[in-house]
């Protein structure tokens, strides 16, 4: 029951049954199967055998029972935006695309909540919420789906003020490793009627169950937003005073801290003018007199940090202008060095150590030979760096990985995490024994075998299940 | 492997060897054993064979190593306050009392987080934590300890601002049922390593392992808190007060809703002359210009609703005057008849629902001839009914479990869940395959089976394992 699924091919009975059943909703061509068999990772394609593009809860059902009959892998796909080879069908398998799985099924303001499909995208949902006066806040750099992020436990320049995904999914529908069709949880604000299922599949990377439907919570509009500039001398000052800000209990919206070549990027990529040094991109919200009461005080933080002057942006269209380049600073950065992918590393560490874990890594930086853009969500202690590498050149590849081995090690010394918002992937499998020890990692391990014996879901990814369990008494 | 055990004794040899170990910290005294085999529930007392009472993780490790040997059960035990019948020994065994286990073991301020035993109380952290501009927010009734509020995922009052447990538990140091000793999560904010232990142990109510130490996140305390009390004319006036303010995005600090019969129990226990009508209890907190906005803003749909003048206590003797009967609210119902039990409803709904769900829940009142006070944490959409009956009147009992049967069938058909924050224990089990359907009970149990292959950890709670899980494809 642990083994590892031979990486046999889907039988051809499967393959036709699948085409009887979708049509030209079902593809086996080559194209097709390559882009759906890679991600924004540094990680070669691994297609899937076929490709299915269901459209509601029960489809996917019908797929996965149909999958598991000769234990074939199944593997969701949103639109392809994770960085840790999470969709690389390394067994093979069948790919199940949920791109047309794209409508906002209910809002319900008056309790907060939507309910998506899974193929919503993060923007998608945002434009259906428009003229509402509530919005849905994570908001990771790509424009991802809601099932992906909930997949990932996604997070973004949000989280700072308004949580992860984790904190912003109310329930979700999955269907299970043997095709039923189970809701986690009701729509009520809280409850504690059993065990958590829907915090233990967000963030289980389709290896617990495939989401197809995902309730969301919403948020006010805030009265005002203001969103404002600064420089700083280096990224460890700017870091202090988000630093500050967050231990003085400031509610920042957003608290961005960009390094000096990420903005080169930017500019360069969205053609903007802003100046190439350690920058803040912050964001106040609530009332005017709320705004101006927080942005005072982190004026004074700033100052005292040695940050320059604030340069406002106020009117929707302004501050539209400072977070699309911001948004597409994972784009902009890969153009430093045309034709690279980035290996990404997604530390994060409780606030107090996060000056130290920057500095120590730019250190590492500068005796690295790759170029490397550092950025990150600050306010909660996660940053990212960029290794921009020629994914043909092994010796580039490697330095990377080495310096993202240092790194993770660096974050956990610094009581931190692996990963902040990226997940696990296929890329971070190694971190998890070393991140929480062995015997944590044998619960998830343990947790994976009861959920899917036959190990169909998204398998090779998160956890290790061709080790056997330890069921023993010690 | 699924089969409960038998309901043998525990062996002769495991109670010397707990002897050995323990010396005067272990006891099976027929009284020690009385007390902690019951709750506040109105279930008749089940007691432990043998009480242990542990000093550190360790200590509890072999206490469970040396329990997994026979197969002897192990339940965990805070104070004593759950009230589903979380702590009966159903199956005997040994009782894990964690008094000892009552350390703050690190404050890390800058971090907003502390690391106490799972025996210290919420109200010892918070004295513990005075005059260091922090707090921990989550208050259920009870003076419960920290790691019994994790077990049963339990909320209060402040949870409408600062979340559940479950929010606000960052990690914990759990022992298996091998009596290995996992930690759940690192320090870090926010993480996607992995899958979600920390909240799958939250609300786990001791089934999966034993909490033994817990990673809280700490609030920065407020610049100024007001506390607000106003009358209504009747309950669901009062309910849609808070509904509309909370729907405008008002982040009410607390909002509390008794009825009359409520509050003449608080009057009579507490000595206050509250007036004995439906009555919201708020509180505001922030800046003094945000209480003056926010307040204005509640102020305007109160007297929409029917409501009166708001009756101010903003000096801290003054709240606590406000709050101290609030907290007791449980206990001074119990007076309304001595020498009975409640059996406590727990609905919890989605917001829009809530005046629906109270309106026929207080006719249902109406035509039950017990004392049934109501009171609850309606910003969540949360509301208790105290059904008082005499524990040795059959007919009694059974009307109020009929009323607790119907209130749970109403919650679900307006979408909500079985329990808010009391959890699961003995009382609600039957009622899970209502909420969730039986393929997301049979994830619950399966999981259960992985974690606990010999069901040792506090058996019979939760979900019944005697049931064979389906692991078979379909």
């Amino acid at each position: 029951m642990n083994a590892m699924p031979e990486q046999k091919r889907a039988p051809p009975e499967l393959l036709s049954a699948l085409r009887n059943e979708f049509g030209d909703r079902f593809s086996t061509s080559e194209a097709v199967c390559l882009h759906h068999g890679s991600d924004e990772s540094a990680y070669p394609a691994r297609p899937p055998e076929a490709v299915v593009f269901p459209a509601t809860s029960h489809e996917v059902a019908a797929i996965v029972k149909l999958c598991a009959r000769s234990a074939t892998p199944v593997i969701a796909y949103g639109v392809g935006t994770s960085i840790e080879g999470h969709l690389l069908a390394v067994h093979g398998g069948v790919c199940i695309d949920m791109s047309r799985m794209d409508g906002v099924l209910a809002l319900n303001t008056e309790d907060l909540t939507a309910t998506v499909q899974a193929g919503v995208t993060r923007e998608q949902l945002n434009t259906h919420l428009h003229g509402t006066g509530f919005f849905f806040s994570v908001d990771p750099g790509a424009n991802a789906t809601i099932g992906g992020m909930a997949a990932t436990c996604a997070s973004g320049t949000n989280t700072v003020r308004y949580g992860t995904m984790r904190d912003n999914v109310l329930s979700l529908t999955v269907v299970t490793a043997e095709g039923r069709i189970v809701r986690t949880a009701s729509r009520a604000k809280k409850s504690s009627a059993g065990y958590a299922l829907t915090q233990l599949y967000v963030g289980s990377e389709g290896t617990l169950g495939i989401i197809t439907e995902v309730v969301v919570k919403l948020h006010p509009q805030p009265e005002a937003i203001a969103a404002a500039v600064v420089n700083f001398p280096d990224v460890r000052s700017a870091a202090q005073a988000v630093i500050q800000a967050i231990q003085m209990g400031v509610p920042l919206a957003r608290s961005e801290l960009l390094d000096a070549l990420a903005i080169r990027a930017i500019n360069a990529h969205s053609r903007t003018n802003l100046r190439a040094l350690p920058t803040l991109f912050l964001e106040f919200c609530g009332s005017s007199a709320q705004i101006e009461e927080q942005s005072q005080i982190v004026r004074e933080i700033v100052a005292q940090c040695g940050g320059g002057d604030f340069q406002w942006a106020t009117r929707p269209e302004e501050r539209s202008r400072l977070w699309t380049p911001r948004h597409h600073a994972y784009f902009a950065c890969l153009q430093l060095k045309p034709g690279s992918r980035s290996i990404t590393t997604d530390a994060c560490v409780p606030i107090s150590r996060l000056a130290d874990c920057i500095t120590e890594t730019l250190e590492d930086i500068e005796a690295t030979q790759l170029p490397t853009p550092l950025f990150g969500h600050v306010g909660d202690g996660n940053f990212h760096c960029l290794l921009l590498v020629d994914p043909a050149d092994p010796r580039e590849v490697e330095a990377a990985e080495a310096f993202s081995r240092r790194l993770v090690r660096r974050a956990l010394a610094h009581e931190g995490t692996c990963s902040g918002e990226h997940g696990v992937g296929l890329h971070k499998m190694a971190y998890l024994n070393e991140e929480y020890g062995a015997d944590a990692v044998d619960i998830m391990r343990r947790i994976k075998v009861a959920l899917d014996p036959m190990n169909i879901l998204n398998p090779g990814k998160v956890v290790d299940v061709s080790r056997p369990s330890c069921h023993e008494v010690a």
